[in-house]
């Protein structure tokens, strides 16, 4: 909670870390929320046989918003080792940030309930497409406004976490809905690939992102 | 969690820090549940548009509290910068404060079920202005009962701050009701301007407090 | 996270820590979820009046329920700023208390169903008795079995300390039981005197012993 | 959330610490969610005599899951004070093991619903076996594609470890349901037992594989 580079003389401001305690919180709250909408089918007869058959596109949910809620916490996670101080702007952006992640078991929900060839699909990737665009106005506005990160970074790369921040969860949702539209209603042979393809493009690209800010 | 001021002859006390990641905790969870009563209409179709139509109130509800929630707690992180050690009476007024927070998920769910026109409103109205009146009576307590602050301050400044954290919840939840009652029954369409004057002038009042203090 | 007074030589064992997170954790959300089965009357006709006239008793569960999960963190922040090292022993025991106090939403629950005229009121306050149990086992094993206490504290004092622990609940819990019998089935009038005894008691009792300590 | 160790002319990098505080949150979580599918009979007459008579098999499927969630987290909690650096093969490990830590609440909901004789009790000790493959999975990545731990622990405890962490809970898990096949549908009888025998083998084991340590 302390930090040595602190100026002791003037009042402790935790203010950054409380904001990372508060912001993990919600990551952790939101993802573990996820299972509590998870219902056994009603007519369940106590085997997995049946639970799986039945309940797999539901499973299926689960990892999805598991994988996507994982993936904003570890962005945010590598945003703020860049962002180095406190600001109303970036608490606000945050805020909103936080607000679309804490909709995520509702946005599920919808999911167990319309199943996955609905429109809910198409609002569940909305709401990961908007969380993203909030993510990259963070630290656009963290960069450009409140010049809270560290000046040693180079604009370009700055620049190019900021797009690859706010645009990657809106393009590869974009992907998935043209997929989507492609195939029609039988989205749900794809749920399972669009899931590891996420995590494959997303991760590929924060892990260079990251090596190359090394 | 260390404290370099702490004599480390004395037992570790990270009492503070503890009180800090409690409140933390309390304020992320009750933040988080808020959308666990929300549900799409009964009748759902399956349709964005439906959605939207029918369910939008508890969407602005959903935005409200979680605007009113992050209020309260940047509020807090701001009090606990000056505020320097655990006593008794600071956990006492904080539990109840915490208390009433933990209420808004409750309060929200009484906006889904009564909708934003009826009694809910003002109910939920005089619960965040109770909690203002709680937070403003920690922040005196803290001042002149155990003077845990920062010496430094001026007492006028420190006077500002309890009465700006005491009383503006307060103004704001009956300047919505004074628009409630003018405006009877169709508070439906201000619900939104509520919401943003709310979040625009306690921002306001409290950037310009905390500049100030600098 | 850290302390100055590791050994840095030694692999960082921040276990201490992470317990006081995990229970921190556990204690928030157990406050927090009493409120999730807190909801207004069937046929709530959308009043304030009605709300309170008929939701009064859950209103009492509620703030009893927060008070007493308060005072339990607060006892356990005690604890462990005596407590100064990770035990098998003590983290079993904690596990126990935590289990006990996760339980607490759930006796909550009861008090909500039974009102607070039934046997539920006695096994929430036997519930209470046994996680004091618990927690003055835990104190007692941290200093007599684990030695993870600091030694410069007379054993007079931990004799105090962990007698009050274990015993002040379920004295609290008889001393409201017997009023329980005494007035057979009026208790609701006796659920607010109930709460405010049992603050003022075991805060009094405690501050006393924490004076002492200092 | 300092490290002394930390040279401060490179960005501050609290990765560890934020993963170590978002699994924290998210075992609390899940382990305080254990009691919120818990509910009294329905047609409860308000004794404590009945509650326990006919929720028992509920309150022991708590204390299980309880258990077992504690389990994993000092599990956790031990393998890392061995890891000493994030990295994204750590992390995409442990959200797999938060995503089966997540799921408990769930599986405890089946054994509500399914009673403690049907195969939901088979599903149930999957999950927990998947789950212990998941986590030895993670400390064989740290140990042997990062080379995140300490160089100074032999290979052969860092196997031990490793094993130990992998494939005791599977190996307890088998146990139970070898247990369940022999004893057929008598398991309620056993469910205590086997609560019971899974804490004290893995705590013993456990235990002693941290004394080798120091």
């Amino acid at each position: 909670m302390t930090d040595s580079a602190h100026d002791h003389a003037h009042p402790k401001d935790n203010s950054l870390d409380r904001l990372l305690f508060f912001s993990d919180g919600v990551f952790a709250i939101a993802i573990t929320l996820l299972s509590i909408e998870l219902h056994p089918p009603h007519d369940w007869d106590g085997t997995a046989a049946q639970l799986l058959r039945q309940g797999w596109p539901g499973f299926a949910a689960y990892a999805l918003s598991f994988l996507v809620i994982g993936i904003f916490w570890t962005s945010h996670r590598r945003m703020f080792t860049q962002i180095r101080r406190f600001t109303t702007g970036v608490f606000l952006l945050n805020l909103l940030l936080l607000g679309l992640i804490a909709l995520m078991p509702f946005m599920t929900n919808l999911l167990y309930i319309d199943g996955p060839r609905g429109e809910a699909f198409l609002i569940y990737l909305g709401v990961v497409s908007a969380a993203g665009l909030v993510q990259g106005a963070m630290l656009a506005w963290a960069v450009f406004v409140n010049h809270a990160v560290d000046p040693a970074v180079h604009v370009s790369r700055r620049v190019t976490a900021i797009l690859s921040a706010g645009l990657l969860p809106g393009l590869i949702s974009a992907g998935s809905m043209l997929m989507f539209g492609v195939v029609g209603g039988g989205v749900e042979l794809w749920l399972p690939a669009v899931c590891f393809a996420m995590a494959v493009v997303i991760l590929l690209a924060r892990g260079l992102a990251e090596k190359r800010y090394r």
